[in-house]
């Protein structure tokens, strides 16, 4: 049996909801779970095979997407919320109980800070953007997947009409490059019109 | 006008010869260059946009090859090569009166190890393998190129039938991450069948 890529992709994608406000994520805790109310619709909504992406039990790659941190906030049982590893760019706010990650968020400079990245199948409300495109394809054998399974699992990506990168897609990957080379002095700040 | 990509791919690609059987590489010297003999074509030649490869002055990309190590042989002028930088992976073996870079070479465990990489402009002889893609394409932001730019590159990249990743090809990063996960542990030396 081929292995599960996500319960939502394997299903068949659900496209979303242009108009669609937002919603709530909820952890998988029965008693007191934590909440976090997003007021916006994601963007960027992706596979990620990365190694430190949240991912349910059984399944190959994460769904994350991207929404301003402005507009997420912890709701209910934000005591339940703990900092997986701190040293990380991305900071996982992981239920101490369920281990769900509920968004990570970014505190040190960095080319993507200032968005925070959810789980939108934490939410039941209708609408999210439907995922798009696959990123660290490659980083799912970093987890143990069989390096012999791989032709199989980018043929059913894009089977979905989506593209797979072994990173980010070429236009985070401009802009990573381009953050890197304002660090660095390559390009000024701003960059010339 | 449109930047140089590398002169041997604005020329036009010359399709390489599959029964060729190695060549000799010169660096830039008209005294006494360095000499090194390559007996046997290169594989995966490509288009390189990192910051690290050599490449011709003007050029945006490096085109570079491997081949195995033990096929490499610097035939003359040997006392004008220096590791540029003993720290990379991969130790880039250059001549220190033109600064053209003869073979990188990998001594630590890596998964390139045994590979050699060479660029084959650097040979009179005729037959080397034709590049035919082009990875770290979003890292040529990082010598300063700018980033308004990059649809351009990487639309006539695809011109020539090429595709463009912003890291290695699949089948590289696979290699990649599978060396990552025998070394984590969370894969086994040897993978099972």
């Amino acid at each position: 049996m081929a292995p599960s890529l996500h319960p939502i992709v394997d299903n068949g994608i659900v496209q979303g909801d242009d108009s669609f406000p937002g919603g709530t994520l909820q952890c998988y805790c029965t008693n007191n779970p934590v909440q976090v109310k997003v007021g916006k619709n994601v963007v960027q909504n992706h596979a990620c095979g990365c190694t430190k992406c949240w991912k349910p039990q059984g399944s190959l790659f994460s769904i994350v997407g991207a929404v301003p941190r402005t507009l997420v906030e912890v709701t209910a049982n934000a005591n339940k919320l703990y900092v997986l590893d701190a040293s990380m760019p991305v900071q996982r706010n992981v239920c101490k109980e369920c281990g769900v990650h509920m968004f990570g968020r970014i505190e040190e400079d960095h080319p993507f800070k200032g968005f925070d990245f959810v789980h939108v199948e934490l939410s039941s409300d209708k609408g999210w953007q439907a995922p798009f495109y696959a990123s660290y394809v490659s980083s799912i054998i970093e987890s143990g997947f069989h390096p012999a399974g791989m032709d199989d699992v980018r043929s059913r990506l894009k089977a979905l009409g989506w593209e797979t990168f072994d990173v980010t897609p070429p236009q985070m990957s401009d802009r990573i490059a381009t953050w890197r080379a304002q660090r660095s002095g390559a390009l000024p700040t701003p960059l010339p019109a």
